[in-house]
């Protein structure tokens, strides 16, 4: 670990890993757009039409992960550790499956945002998804090491918005809906949106162990 | 990490980490070989006496991997990465455990296979444990790197088939099934047969991540 | 790897990192003493003002955690590999989280212990997160691997037994319980509750690669 290190000093780095994240970046935060307009239309059938295009961008993802670990593959030298770069992809890919997953189920399931939980998990997602870019796109020069950090605290923050929100539809939910089928449609979907703010979290990690070593 | 690449080959590959990994392959082959004919069985008080044999096999398989841990402790030089054998022990046996647990339901809720969903996803179970063992029984000399890429790519397209499957069968459950009891029962059932796929998921990328460095 | 080990002979050890893990697992035992101490009180409302001081005790957890990655970030020389650190500390935390999690539940959806199981696996847990403050206490000096490993040792084997009990569970709720929406919020607590022990067992595996390096 040391010896990488001191070795990275002298080393050229390469750029084709930080084009590939901040390409993630980007797409991910055109998904969680997306998300969210589709859960603030009001009609259903145009909501469910916006919700199942995320799908091809869940697939376009899958193909900018892949090429990150075929070039893993192919660079013997990495700008940051090889684990830290799977780490880093995978955790990312984690977010976009787990959106699209719980896209599928709203569709899916025919659910109606009653309690308004969607409206207000695809604004924590949209804003935890957009800090991560952020810090995503400070990691090439490593300059502004103030400004990850400040990103990875607000998503962190944001998780714990996500667990509140979890907590406080599950409590409306078994305090007003009486069909115990569309208590576990949408306790699955919520869960799933709840997964994906600690997806985020887990990415702040990833994000915060890679900058300790460069600090 | 170079170094220990490079230090790998000059010193001679210990061959006891292939056979246990061998071994545990085995052993998954035959797990959902069982399960696929508990499934097919017709008799349900004859399907569940074939489910519970499952329980022994997987304490067999604890144990190999167990024997794994013990070796990783006393060999100090091991052919892979000491992370990757700890990764790829544990990941196989995550499949083995899931298995087991899904079978256990199956006997514990009596549960029907309604939807068929049980045959497919022991079909799709058995084709993907099959993939690893082609892939885990190339591992040894790492000379059919197509081979074991091409196994790596099958069980990841079986994964998305478990989760098509998974998605079809909620929705006929929820379509059809009018006692939100049988649905929680099934449900649970599912996912963990789904979670099973996710498990040799996670298996296939632990591979491709080890020949990434010896390709 | 190897040369980090060789390193670590000749350098002096940091205390700094046993003093804010065995604060960590004395707090640990503290949560679970408290929780123990609530799911025994049979007036429902002490047992909620009980459970919910385990909040705090969660954040300080969270605190100690962060202190532990600060330090992680400003010693260049650790006592044990940064990756194991990172690994113990995240896993640690884990428990305190599911925990918490739990608890909140337990409160949130007016349970009662109805078979026993919430006092059970207050057993389970109370007498798992023991065994890892034995762990913890003697990885300082590693002088003790015996105890170690036997502490290991006890935490799988409740691992199982919160696993059994689990099971026993669900299957008295499918008998007895006719509500399903009851059914939902016991399944929920119950499956949080068991992952408590998968999180105590995260920690025994990462202790036992931990000893594997150094025996």
């Amino acid at each position: 670990m040391a010896l990488g290190s001191i070795l990275k000093i002298f080393l050229p780095k390469d750029k084709v890993f930080y084009n590939l994240f901040e390409q993630v970046a980007k797409n991910l935060v055109q998904m969680s757009d997306m998300f969210g307009s589709a859960i603030n239309e009001r009609d259903l059938s145009k909501r469910d039409v916006i919700l199942k295009r995320l799908e091809e961008m869940e697939h376009k993802n899958d193909e900018v992960t892949h090429e990150i670990f075929i070039q893993l593959g192919q660079n013997f030298i990495t700008p940051l550790d090889r684990e830290d770069i799977h780490a880093l992809a995978t955790s990312l890919d984690d977010i976009a499956d787990y959106l699209w997953g719980a896209s599928k189920r709203i569709v899916n399931y025919e659910v109606e945002d009653t309690y308004g939980a969607l409206v207000s998990f695809a604004e924590i997602i949209s804003k935890s998804v957009k800090a991560i870019a952020v810090a995503i796109n400070s990691l090439r020069d490593m300059k502004n090491l103030e400004a990850i950090t400040r990103s990875c605290v607000t998503v962190n923050s944001l998780e714990n918005d996500g667990d509140d929100l979890l907590d406080n539809t599950m409590l409306k939910l078994f305090a007003s809906q009486k069909s115990a089928v569309e208590i576990i449609k949408h306790k699955d979907i919520v869960q799933m949106l709840e997964t994906v703010t600690d997806k985020c979290e887990d990415v702040a990690n990833v994000i915060e162990s890679i900058i300790i070593k460069y600090a």
